[in-house]
């Protein structure tokens, strides 16, 4: 009789955002009338950029003769798209890439889902507190976070490394030793970022005691501050013990067009394993690799003409982060993020829950957010909302918390 | 200390395609005036269906407009797709499934590798010999197989199930009891099928045995004699015992496109266990769904239109698979397959290894193969040719062949 993974059932409730999603509909199905705001989900909402879109007709035509069809491609990437984010994302801010250190992948969920496959069951894992949920969901189905603690709100092998206010956002360096360690900077969900000081740190804890950082960067590309590292490669050494997660659903509009990064340096290795050969392995036997036509249209965003386009649509978030930040102040919440990350993270009022206040911000504003407490224990009194709305809903969505 | 994945470590080689490429680069190299004809790989040639090309550009305009955009789309696939999949694929054969049991990947490569981190590491797996390797190497990685034992080729806690001309490739049931069964029909790499009352028995011992089926039936479209069952759902009761495996990259060229799906029924349980709620957490969790303008490609495919043309492609290959199957035997080879599979096995001559074969095919005929022991220790002794050369290649490999 065949058995199932019994790790799954450890899994707390449905993901995240099926939940919401239900909820937002029973609401709607309801009340019919009322013209819902949703600035929960991190999706984009600004067309794909001209640039791209023609690219994307060009590789279309191509695939439609015999002469230019592509058939499998490489599943590690095209030469052409590993070679634009070596000179670009990576050249161009003086860090020294190989194109054999790029996997183009169908998304950074993917990628830092599966990632732990390379490592052993037994290695002890740590993330954030808020955090991004497929870190700790795919350790769960993995069977490296022991139960759930219904009392606590912790899986009983996993540390946490909250990320309040009360640490400025700054998780603290576990006391213990862990083997895997879970990095997102710019922070999902807390918008907030770590200087070079502070991710130098990070670096010099997994050189110190043996571990890997899994640094998702997803979001650089909302970078405005000075001293951000867009890129954990630039703090010295770093190559040695970290695997970077790209991906241009945020920086290009890619949310439905699926195509990502990962960067495993050749310089990663446990003890005579190299990891980009492990990684090369598990992508050869279980990927098939990006769509020819999503290649051409990521190619398209490393040009003069797609870089302006590009920066032009996450200029339009970020003003409508600022209006969010803005008008959430001056309707007296405590607010954060926001200025390096499309996410604005608030203190919810003084005796709510996060999803108390998901409740009433939908039922008496119509506006849909994301509850703190979604992404850990850490994240109870915390509301995430995004910057990714159109500027009338976002204005309007201010408009409403003010009154 | 991290600790890697043990389990890579027991993997035999690198992946067959990649070590058939490199001889294939190393000989090109060393003799760069020579014209080598590929019929290695089973990857199409043909380009891209008209009406197919037609709706991917529809589909990006549509993204080039904020009015039409689609950002992330469901994890299971949009309606609009599943709902053409069941009413063509299944429904048109009498077969019901629901739309919510149908769920859109990116490929069969990733699905079949993937399901097997629904089940436990406990569970013995069985797979036919020779057999497509990424069911094995998906098993390996997951720590299900013990350690290859290079005196027998195989894998100590694996059941191999012979399928040679000994027993016309119908593999005989396994004596002991087996918790995962890996079948593929139409057979990559073989090209033979089961026809109802050979399929009928698997059901059974499924049944019996309390065992679930992981059935194949990428080729399905290939198959032109009556009583092959193209899907096992025609089979009563198969619903309670099988997960199946679709993919549009040989049924309309998407090998470079990327769309197939998996379908698990709802009546498929584990004690109380829904192994579609668990395939739909694990896809919720590791993937983000394939592209809107992909799926809107694999729509194009449910059109009367759609389908006239890819069928003209389908019968292109299998004129091939004729020119191939009946040029090997006037040359004195024994051969199978190639009826209802653009795949041919021809027996290797008398005291050569399929790898020796390979060579010399390389080196004297300057054609590409696939040695029949890469897909396993039963494949020994036989070769895999394949239908989807050029009508002209094909041609010439044969007499190439003959001389």
């Amino acid at each position: 009789m065949i058995k199932i993974n019994e790790n799954y059932l450890k899994l707390q409730d449905s993901y995240l955002f099926s939940t919401i999603a239900k909820k937002v509909a029973d609401f709607q199905a309801k009340n019919p009338d009322k013209k819902i705001i949703k600035l929960g989900i991190g999706d984009v909402t600004l067309p794909i950029a001209p640039k791209i879109i023609e690219a994307i007709h060009k590789a279309t035509d191509e695939m439609a003769k015999k002469e230019t069809f592509k058939g499998y491609g490489p599943e590690q990437g095209y030469d052409f798209l590993r070679e634009k984010i070596v000179e670009w994302d990576y050249k161009k801010r003086g860090i020294s890439i190989e194109k054999e250190e790029i996997f183009i992948s169908d998304g950074a969920k993917c990628d830092t889902g599966n990632i732990q496959e390379l490592f052993s069951t037994d290695n002890i894992i740590a993330i954030t507190d808020p955090v991004y949920p497929v870190y700790l969901d795919s350790n769960v189905m993995a069977g490296r976070t022991g139960s759930f603690d219904k009392n606590t709100g912790k899986f009983e092998k996993v540390v946490y490394m909250p990320a309040t206010a009360e640490n400025n956002f700054e998780p603290e360096l576990p006391k213990e030793k862990v083997d895997m360690l879970y990095l997102c900077f710019p922070n999902n969900p807390t918008g907030t970022v770590l200087n070079k000081e502070q991710l130098t740190k990070w670096v010099k804890y997994a050189k110190e005691n043996g571990s890997i950082i899994f640094f998702d960067s997803a979001y650089e590309a909302y970078i405005s501050e000075e001293n951000v590292p867009h890129s954990i490669y630039e703090i010295e050494g770093a190559k040695e013990v970290a695997i970077e997660f790209r991906s241009f659903s945020k920086t290009a509009g890619f949310t439905g067009v699926r195509c990502a990064y990962a960067v495993v340096p050749k310089e990663l290795k446990v003890g005579e394993v190299s990891l980009n050969a492990l990684w090369n392995r598990r992508q050869c036997t279980k990927f098939n690799g990006v769509p020819y036509i999503t290649q051409k249209a990521a190619e398209a965003v490393y040009t003069e003409e797609g870089q302006k386009q590009i920066k032009e649509n996450i200029a339009y978030y970020m003003e409508n982060a600022r209006i969010i930040r803005e008008g959430l102040e001056k309707s007296g919440y405590t607010v954060y993020g926001g200025k390096n990350a499309p996410y604005i993270w608030l203190k919810v009022p003084e005796g709510m829950t996060s999803w108390e206040f998901f409740d009433k911000l939908l039922e008496e504003k119509n506006i849909v957010g994301t509850p703190g407490s979604g992404f850990g224990p850490s994240g109870e009194g915390y509301f995430r909302l995004t910057a990714f709305g159109s500027r009338e809903n976002t204005i309007e969505a201010m408009n409403r918390i003010k009154q």
